[in-house]
């Protein structure tokens, strides 16, 4: 492509991601079953309670759910949320901190302003191991690096060596580039892991006796999507080793309810902090959509989140326990592959045996697109040193049968490729 | 504020806008009357074509309206938005160009992309005198320079003075820091002048014999909201002063039709510009609210659109004619205030006599307030050399009762003032 366009250090930086290949191969081959897009499950998609929360907005006289809103969000809809936030966290129980939320474009545009006010090209953020590659890719953009929080050999949290890079940093000068910690809490994008309680204090007190205090950014936006049972584990707002961190929790109404509306919100413990958020948000664009903030604050408000979890809940759980065992029963942890089954979220997290390249140019990927199935590698969802053995499958989208016959496609390839 | 936080650059830039003080003020005495905001006008909003809309996608088998969409936009939506542009410019009559199409969350957050990709903090871009506010307000957020493009004593394009500009920078040696021209072209906000083909090919003349070829940014909002004809002159896209020239032209869904729904588009020249503002967008949010395009797909392919602005032109030209007339007979003409009575757009753009000081902090805005009425400072909307003697009043919002009580207000403090 030629261009009599001179582009900036960020326009220079960016370049297609990878992922983008897999979309362009998803898009030529339709006959291809996707378990790598992390989309929602279409079937359960809540049209009559949208129907039902336009309708209502259309009988009131005044039309302002048409008309522009707040660039902070829609009043109504933040108490809302922050109500549903209290059921989570019983420790932020009064109303003063309503204030702290905001409304945004999906999650996403939160870490983007998070990222965009605390972060210069060459600054350092400390990401779970393995983190949300969206989010990976979004840092590369920016020019920022990410360090990965260490795990140990079970994949939990490692404070020591926690501790170990920090002091790393120190000693070579790069401490005043860590910027920020970013960790996604509840049944994980990719891999469908809480962090536990103690996994949680680890990192702060791993981060306090390195006396090093920054914003943390909880990126809960699959907390809604248990199975059975709420995890039980607080956020960091409710935790007191994370007390003198600038917190920011986020998450989402677009998984649990309908992502094609594309709302998000967010809670900023650090008034300073959410002000230049929002400033900026003032500067992409004013305000997310005020007539999808309507429809979702009818919805709350009459109870219409909670009726669409309960029924998306056991549908996902449904789902999962399909994929989950069409591999077994395909051979699949005879061969070697290891996976947790998860108590929520939309993801199987897959270990092949040590050897096995899963990458995007590998020929076991190849060999998954000859069969007519894809998936998002795990190699893209590391911060760092990066494993090539890892595999990311979505339950989301693909109904029960191809969920099965996608399983199966992908067993045919691992199973050969034990051989 | 106290705050463990460590802003970025851009963090660091981010204070709350001066604008944002006046809507305060309005917050606080919810019986002023608000000539200020741009919002559109409450009455006409279409709320029984979106419930109808809506209501024709709920009862389509497949809920993919509720769904993540693509980053760059629906793709039906896209060919709807191209054929619309086309009944602009028929120069632009084959389909192969419908993939230089894309949707965001109003035009706002193309103007960031195209913005973010072109610029480096201390670069320059040139703007037109007077420009739009916002825009100005994000390149200062950017920390990018803005330099008006100059214009004569009637406000019409100087294409020598622009040379002399250009000649300037390059003496300076400032010229590679020069990445950008935008202009609001129809029924600008604020001056509600558009501008004529002779302008804009003595922009393009300027720029080429200066040997500046650059990206344009075209800011179209306005192009649909002309009172009774439209206006004949071309965009860049349709000029061939422009042609070597990468061309952005953007636009929006919100003033036409509903501000609520937060729907932009563009069309953009130049792929690999293109391509690097998706990119971003990709990192922003990864798709506009992929709901709210369906709703315009189906607005669009109905003609809904064409019928919505039947009826809102007639409505905004009779407001226009409301304030306009209250004005001149409460004696804002007698009192040496000049203003153009628009062809179309939201605002009437007021030049008060020499030496009375309209801005922010002047008497004349306390004036206003204690009477009971708001605009917005014309010093807010100029690149550089900012003259204090201009207002910009916004008949968008009112209903024609409120509209005279405001204009009685606003000429009551003018007229007092030239005493």
């Amino acid at each position: 492509m030629e261009s009599n366009c001179h582009f900036s250090a960020l326009g220079q930086r960016a370049q297609s991601p990878t992922i983008a290949r897999l979309m362009v191969t998803a898009l030529e081959k339709p006959e291809l079953l996707s378990l790598a897009a992390g989309f929602t499950d279409n079937a359960t998609l809540p049209s009559e309670s949208v129907v039902e929360a336009v309708t209502r907005l259309a009988r009131k006289k005044d039309k302002e759910a048409l008309q522009y809103g707040m660039n902070q969000g829609r009043p109504g809809l933040r108490v809302l949320l922050a109500q549903h936030f209290r059921n989570w966290e019983p420790t932020l129980s009064n109303t003063e901190n309503d204030d702290k939320f905001f409304v945004t474009n999906g999650s996403q545009q939160a870490l983007y302003l998070a990222m965009q006010v605390l972060c210069d090209p060459g600054d350092i953020v400390l990401v779970d191991r393995p983190s949300y590659f969206v989010y990976l890719e979004m840092l590369r953009g920016m020019g920022v690096q990410a360090r990965s929080i260490p795990v140990n050999s079970d994949g939990l949290v490692d404070e020591a060596a926690l501790g170990a890079l920090i002091d790393g940093l120190k000693s070579s000068g790069n401490i005043a580039r860590l910027k920020a910690v970013y960790f996604v809490s509840y049944y994980s994008n990719p891999s469908s892991r809480s962090l536990s309680l103690a996994e949680k204090i680890g990192i702060a007190d791993g981060l306090k006796r390195a006396e090093v205090v920054l914003p943390v950014i909880e990126d809960a936006a699959y907390r809604d999507l248990y199975f059975e049972k709420a995890s039980a584990v607080p956020s960091v707002v409710g935790i007191d080793a994370w007390q003198d961190f600038p917190k920011l929790y986020l998450s989402t109404l677009t998984k649990p309810f309908a992502s094609g509306l594309k709302i998000g919100y967010g809670y900023c413990s650090d008034r300073e902090w959410l002000a230049k958020m929002l400033h900026t948000k003032g500067h992409h664009d004013f305000g997310s959509a005020h007539f999808n903030q309507a429809i979702l604050e009818e919805v709350l408000a009459d109870g219409g989140l909670s009726r669409q979890l309960a029924l998306i809940r056991p549908a996902y759980q449904r789902k999962m326990r399909v994929l989950h065992e069409t591999l077994s029963e395909e051979g699949l942890l005879s061969a070697g592959w290891k996976w947790q089954v998860p108590d929520g979220g939309l993801y199987l997290w897959l270990e092949a045996p040590e050897g096995i390249d899963t990458g995007l140019d590998s020929g076991f990927c190849q060999s998954c697109i000859d069969e007519g199935v894809l998936y998002v590698p795990g190699e893209l969802c590391f911060g760092d040193d990066s494993p090539t053995n890892f595999v990311r499958l979505s339950y989301g989208v693909l109904g029960a049968k191809d969920l099965r016959e996608a399983g199966r496609r992908f067993a045919k390839v691992a199973v050969a490729k034990r051989s």
